[in-house]
């Protein structure tokens, strides 16, 4: 596990439920996201099925790999609910009646106006020596308990409880239990390469065991590096990763298009109201996907105007004034067709900017000179139209997302060369 | 561990992004959900960071635990992607480069124009005696392997890739493993209304521990009813099946627009080849999302041929022909634009139908009179044009998707009305 000075965290996660396909858990990523803040990195994550020896053993295992453990789940009032007493189990003591924790479940139910059922009242026991976490918004109280130097948290697996008693109850525990190191983040965001070549492109960046660490995340194309620096204190880690994001940075120049969570469409977005120009656009094979990313930005009305679905020849000539000649020459998929959509789009739009995309997503329609996949993306400013030509994979779906990501992207490069750039 | 003939499974889903907080992992659920299909249960899943002896362990520890392991994630080309080293340091064996599977790899780059870069390579390699499984989306094939008796697979963690390699290679060499007790399986998909109201409606049937177990889970507005009939044999388990999802059925009418994962846009399109009839849209807060959600479906230019993104108000005049008087009269948002965006939209693309969203997506833009969420729906034919009111919450993504799936529900009820019902 090497250096011992860091603190480890594992979660564990209770619930048949969590197994059987019905729940995605969301509750680890919530509790991990969380210990990210105060730089407590977590080595594990264990599900395990309502079942007692089956809880015992897996609070276990994460306490051989951590300092802390933090379980969720099986704490409600019913016979499936076994985590209060398989913590017991692991902690080789009985489960004992805590007498205030009993009054405030009775309370709980008087506001209701219900008596309460005799079943609750389980939940009014913890294991001997260990203490109550308390619950103000449902009947189950969580627990914590220490063993053997090592933190225990088991808290219910209701998301909103959880997330309410963890915040307000265990991260403020925690916290000094850490202290002594820093750790500092830093996204970025990458279109228009694949894994391999970003890869490439940083050189030994994503060694392991190097601080800052960088981790690389695909997702729908977009590319995301993330940079963790670790420290002794937070402004020294801060400095690394400020340094490592500017190396990156360097390395990779235009594609890396923005940071943290921001789209494609997000930075275009902003360039346009920086710069105050309006866009239009004309789509044909990813059939409004386009128009769809762009209005997705809250504000977008400040820039885009008009979009057009052309998805019949016909469309494409009554609409954009795309020539019925040219489709009968050269075909709807066409650098012809994609530059006449975009400087038609433009024109009647009276935009400063229009982007067009014309190409066959699949999985009919393609042919061996213009095969699934191909696509045409035109971009047309005051300046003239440029176009470019691929082929993408693999369905239907894909060809669509890229395409409409990949004219993000044009649009976004051709923003940077001819707009004010940002300091 | 209870009974010694029940064949058993456990995950491991592994990848630093799960531990972070930034990535809620939905594979694991998903693999669960389809061994539910074939009657193997999964008894825990376990997370690992991309570290060779940490997923080294957890393999050993599903192992232990599961007669079937199935992994998933750090099968990419990058230095932190580990899994293959760490599958053949489990099983005790070097990773061997197959040149078969490099000849694929290659060849998946040439069909891109692009070379292969160095790094890819060891993608081609599987733990000696172990094999490959194909991967057709991406260029990380997977592996499975025998050790002790046990059967091990490790699959890309991209859930597109993940799925269709499960999906066609590994659920079929698991299912003879399992036999024994047979399960059917049907799903309803349900929209315009509720859970509470659908679980109304069909009474007692969601109850715990009936057989056939009714499952009720919503996503994005759809609810699907999953109806599971176990019994001895197949043809009993499909015949509980067939009577139950009969009275469901009966007992929720319109409510119910189609089966497994059919989408509203898939039945709409349905109905519209059936009848031979064509559609426009033109939409001003969805943005393009409801003429992405049409042409989404593989071959919908039989029936899609026009649609409008008219975000300004100018765009709604000059493309549409919307009285100008009309939006300063009424506001862009109002029944009466809706109308004449839907007979603008019909005439100029000169379809049988066409259908119109215009509202107020937010954050900003509400006022008292006509808060964020506000929506009219206006679908056109031959006929005369209906129109709706609808207050959707409860952010911009949400008010967006509500008001297309809204949108093609009313012309799929208008469509059930008017064309010729299917047996």
């Amino acid at each position: 596990m090497g250096d011992e000075h860091i603190k480890k965290a594992a979660l564990v996660s209770i619930g048949n439920e969590l197994l059987n396909g019905k729940t995605v858990d969301t509750n680890a990523a919530y509790i991990a996201g969380r210990l990210r803040t105060i730089s407590l990195p977590v080595v594990s994550v264990h599900t395990a099925p309502d079942e007692q020896p089956a809880i015992e053993r897996t609070l276990a295992l994460a306490a051989r790999e951590a300092d802390i453990v933090v379980a969720t789940g099986g704490l409600g009032p019913t016979d499936d609910d076994v985590t209060r007493q398989a913590f017991a189990g692991f902690l080789g003591v009985e489960l004992v009646l805590r007498p205030e924790l009993l009054e405030k479940l009775k309370e709980f139910f008087d506001r209701r106006g219900i008596e309460m059922p005799a079943r609750n009242s389980i939940q009014a026991c913890v294991p001997q020596g260990a203490s109550a976490i308390e619950n103000n918004m449902g009947t189950a109280p969580g627990i914590w308990a220490w063993k053997d130097g090592k933190r225990l948290f088991a808290l219910p697996g209701v998301p909103a409880e959880m997330r309410h008693m963890f915040d307000t109850q265990v991260l403020p525990e925690l916290r000094p239990l850490v202290g002594g190191q820093a750790i500092a983040v830093r996204r970025l965001k990458c279109f228009g390469a694949g894994e391999s070549k970003v890869a490439e492109r940083i050189g030994d960046a994503m060694e392991r065991g190097r601080n800052p660490l960088v981790n690389c995340t695909v997702h729908a194309g977009i590319i995301s590096l993330e940079v963790v620096a670790s420290a002794a204190d937070r402004p020294e880690a801060e400095k690394m990763a400020e340094r490592e994001e500017c190396s990156l940075r360097t390395a990779l120049g235009q594609l890396v298009y923005g940071t943290n969570d921001q789209t494609l469409a997000e930075v275009v977005g902003e360039a346009l109201v920086r710069t105050g120009q309006t866009l239009a656009v004309a789509e044909s094979c990813t059939g409004g996907l386009l128009a769809e990313l762009i209005t997705d930005i809250p504000g977008s009305s400040r820039y885009f105007t008009y979009g057009w679905v052309t998805y019949s020849n016909e469309a494409k000539c009554t609409e954009l004034e795309v020539p019925r000649e040219m489709i009968d020459m050269h075909g709807a998929v066409s650098e012809q067709v994609a530059r006449a959509m975009a400087q038609g789009a433009r024109r009647k739009a009276g935009t400063d900017y229009a982007v067009a995309i014309t190409g066959i997503a699949g999985p009919g329609g393609g042919s061996e000179q213009k095969p699934v996949g191909l696509v045409y993306i035109a971009v047309d400013n005051r300046d003239g139209t440029d176009t470019s030509r691929y082929i993408f994979s693999f369905d239907r779906s894909s060809v669509r997302l890229r395409a409409a990501q990949t004219a993000l992207n044009t649009l976004r490069l051709k923003l940077n060369l001819t707009g004010p750039v940002p300091i």
